[in-house]
């Protein structure tokens, strides 16, 4: 099949020429296989993570182990080696840190996280397989001026610009500060999953190095976000810190605006299934950095 | 007393060069009068203005008269004998209309609802006399791009570019839509009414003109919000449409951004007492217009 063809054949098309009808997606969220574990998920939660397209954990992390990885992330982006890093991601107005990428690789502490049985194991039942980080990354959003993220699906941008081919990843979200309603939180659509929503736009070269910052491209339109929305309503990650949200990859969310004194802390683990390791990009002439989207598919071990 | 030691006496002093301690505010939020009603808020009502600085409502207005003052906002929002009035707000970035002011002298129908006993002998029993309106507008929350509103209390800019004496003003906020936890709905520091926070900064020539979109004088320092909201905690104000917040002019408040497709709307009106009759700025060198700061103290009658 030439890559024309294969482009058209593709279910999940998108940074197209002209408004395109959101499609009914066939994979599955949960996914089986027989080697996968039968812990620590139980039946309601994968239920729960096939129909609505995420579950929460409470006390994911001990308030001990909160208090530990939120010095880290203290440590992280106090560190100077760190400073003129490329992973390394600045809020566009203050320039302090608001991510830092590939952390599995720069911090101990998050590579024996990312190798826990209560992470890689849950990784593992969902997507029926074994499986690699995708992405890691910390996020800091602080207090008073926290800016947030508009509505996206994280598939379409890694299908798009990191040549994943099917949805067959789930990322692991855990709070170390407390999640109110009001202090930035993220908000989802439950079950809006089951629907890839094409976004128009051709992406642009080294699109990734504003869109960490702030989408532009990949943005669905707000006609196909208010039908969502009218379909499956919107409900908020609301807990208190070392609680965790496991999010299908295809999942629409956001986050509105911080101007509350609490800021916002948590780790993002992206598992992918080593039976869907990236290809070429769908839409985008280069692939982005590995920082971003690694192509080292080695299934992780404890 | 001059001028320069009636300034020095004020017991609100703000807009100064350097930082200054938060003060307790001494006046009351409910003041009692001879000639005040008993109705329609009851004693618990009462008591929890005054100890939180404010208290709401549900259902004051009935769903038939939701929608009647919905129609309204939508046809004065689209009025083109409107559109080149100053007493129309737009959004900063989009042009659309934000807030449109002294509505109450624009639309028969909200005039009409300033003197509804519902709304005129509640706001007569929580100021204690005979009241007028110190401001009214409507505004407007689009959804998807809703931007909020920083930290703030109103009666510190009323005191020092209004010349508004005391803290002897109550403001009613009527919900047109549903306000839900995360659509950009007001947050409130329960009880921060009692503590007045002076701002630092000069106030500019024609301030309002750029203060209505984005506030950049008046603005409490990042450690004062953060110390208020240690002890007062933030509670968010949700709801059916129709509900309504009645808050103290110095109760410390602000709004987060909207990115669902929820939009809002509502009807804000400020009550002052006519015993607090605006006199010079505290703080400016001009009066800001008769459409954002009353000076015509005429008691409202039914």
């Amino acid at each position: 099949m030439t890559r024309a063809a294969s482009a058209l054949a593709d279910p999940y098309r998108t940074r197209i020429l002209c408004p395109s009808s959101p499609v009914h997606r066939r994979d599955p969220a949960v996914w089986t296989g027989p080697g996968a574990p039968v812990r620590p998920a139980d039946a309601a939660a994968l239920t729960a993570h096939s129909a609505d397209g995420y579950h929460v954990v409470d006390e994911l992390l001990s308030p001990a182990e909160v208090q530990t990885y939120w010095n880290e992330l203290v440590r992280l982006s106090n560190d100077e080696n760190l400073a003129a890093d490329e992973r390394v991601i600045a809020e566009k107005k203050t320039g302090e840190v608001r991510s830092i990428f590939e952390v599995h690789r720069i911090s101990p502490l998050i590579a024996e996280l990312v190798r826990d049985p209560r992470v890689l194991d849950r990784a593992r039942q969902i997507l029926g397989s074994d499986v690699y980080i995708h992405q890691s990354r910390v996020n800091y959003m602080p207090g008073f001026k926290g800016t947030g993220f508009y509505w996206h699906s994280d598939f379409e941008t890694w299908h798009a610009e990191d040549g994943m081919p099917l949805p067959r990843a789930v990322s692991c979200s855990i709070a170390l500060a407390d999640n109110y309603a009001f202090n930035g939180g993220l908000m989802v659509m439950p079950g809006s999953h089951r629907t890839f929503v094409p976004c128009v736009g051709e992406t642009p070269a080294d699109n990734y190095k504003n869109s960490l910052q702030e989408q532009e491209i990949g943005v669905p339109a707000e006609r196909d976000i208010a039908r969502l929305c009218g379909v499956h309503g919107i409900k908020q990650f609301t807990g208190p810190a070392g609680s965790a949200l496991w999010f299908d990859a295809n999942l629409m969310h956001g986050s509105g605006s911080n101007i509350t004194p609490f800021p916002r802390s948590n780790i993002f683990l992206v598992f992918n299934s080593v039976e869907n390791a990236l290809v070429e990009p769908f839409a985008a002439t280069a692939a982005r950095p590995s920082f971003i989207a690694s192509r080292d598919v080695v299934p992780i071990t404890r």
